[in-house]
């Protein structure tokens, strides 16, 4: 393995809707940069903002190392300058995990339940993720009949976003802030294990103000509820107030 | 318990949309009216169809008797005349259990794979049975969160589903047609045991001819591939004789 201090970007190896992944001069090491730039709509609309790299950068940097101390696994290696990392080379799992403690978004829309209701246990959905088939909801067979993961990799897939959301509800918490939802991604180290990848901020966490109940997330550009970054910025900086405490 | 020969219809309980519910003089045996009329994207198409009504009780009353002889417990009690059955009251759990053995239908719109792709293992899949919703796509968590069913009705639900897809399989194979997938709803008795209600018709399975791979079902009407009943009857005559052999 190349020591740290000596990785080089290389090439461009995937740009996805806020991320672009480069190749460095050791296989099992990518390079992550974050962008300025804003989706939705699964990348129907698209604007660019000053400063989001950077903040999202920051938020997953140091949520990966909090997790990371919670015995959880994941692809983060370093945070390099301010919109990018270094992350373990893994094969992304192409099923979408989200796991929700509030109704939101689409559970809202499909059951027509009320906007944050609670549910008893955290609901845990899969959609698989697919540009060409608009991230399509799933179930376990069907994850299994179209070969996307075995059992067992389902199986722990599910533990580890629930240990996941344990972490963050708590981390959120003393933010004051009320986690309803978020999206994670797994991937196949080459030793086959799963492990965490992609990234965790306000762009695939729903996020509200525990008294004001205000959106603090990617709705807000979703919903057009104003300036999206200075938000963002706000969970950064409540962010680094909590792990100072 | 009232003696079956007293049984009378008394009140509509229910207008589904290929049969209409009635309760009787006993509170625990309803009384099932099978309509001449087919419908399809949810109800919003609606057609009558001399005969329908009959060779759909027919056929499910058959597969009911058949899969009780397989110790598969269900609401059927006895046919009434040509086009009426006795049933069991049970209270209906809004989940329609999907079975596939073979991609067809939504899965293939949802995931673009080859019509009939063989699954190696049944995909079992639920539906909220709702009209206002539009019957979504729910997995276990949401069923749950949705107070749906209980974790343990789930279970009940899946292993029921199997079990009655493998008999299916046998009867339907004996028939040279090919179950590609199909559709059940379970009820609670009484003493909350979880059991097959419904129907069981080419109303709500996918069969297609094993040699020409023809559509032996409500397809041929939902996509306009010709006369429907006289294909239903079809299915009657080839079960009635593999019944006899």
């Amino acid at each position: 393995m190349t020591e740290l201090a000596d990785i080089e970007k290389q090439d461009l190896l995937y740009q996805g809707k806020a991320k672009e992944m480069y190749t460095t001069n050791d296989p099992e090491i990518l390079w992550v940069h974050y962008m300025d730039q804003v989706t939705a709509l699964n990348g129907k609309r698209k604007v660019q903002m000053k400063d989001k790299g950077k903040t999202n950068c920051a938020i997953s940097s140091q949520l990966f190392t909090d997790l990371r101390q919670q015995g959880i696994e994941n692809h983060f290696i370093k945070q390099l300058g301010p919109t990018d990392q270094l992350v373990q080379r893994v094969q992304i799992i192409p099923l979408e995990t989200v796991v929700r403690n509030y109704a939101s978004g689409s559970f809202v829309k499909r059951y027509q339940v009320d906007y944050l209701q609670k549910f008893e246990q955290p609901v845990i959905e899969f959609f698989y993720k697919s540009d060409a088939l608009d991230d399509p909801f799933l179930n376990d067979d069907d994850a299994l009949a179209l070969g996307i993961a075995t059992n067992d990799q389902i199986a722990e897939i599910r533990k580890l976003a629930r240990q996941v959301n344990q972490h963050l509800i708590q981390i959120f918490a003393k933010m004051n802030v009320q986690l309803v939802d978020f999206k994670l991604e797994f991937g196949l180290t080459k030793a086959g294990d799963v492990i965490l990848a992609d990234e965790l901020s306000p762009d695939n966490c729903r996020l509200v103000d525990m008294k004001t109940k205000e959106s603090l997330d990617k709705d807000i550009f979703r919903k057009g509820l104003g300036e999206m970054v200075p938000v963002y910025e706000e969970i950064l900086q409540r962010l680094q107030h909590a792990e100072e405490i």
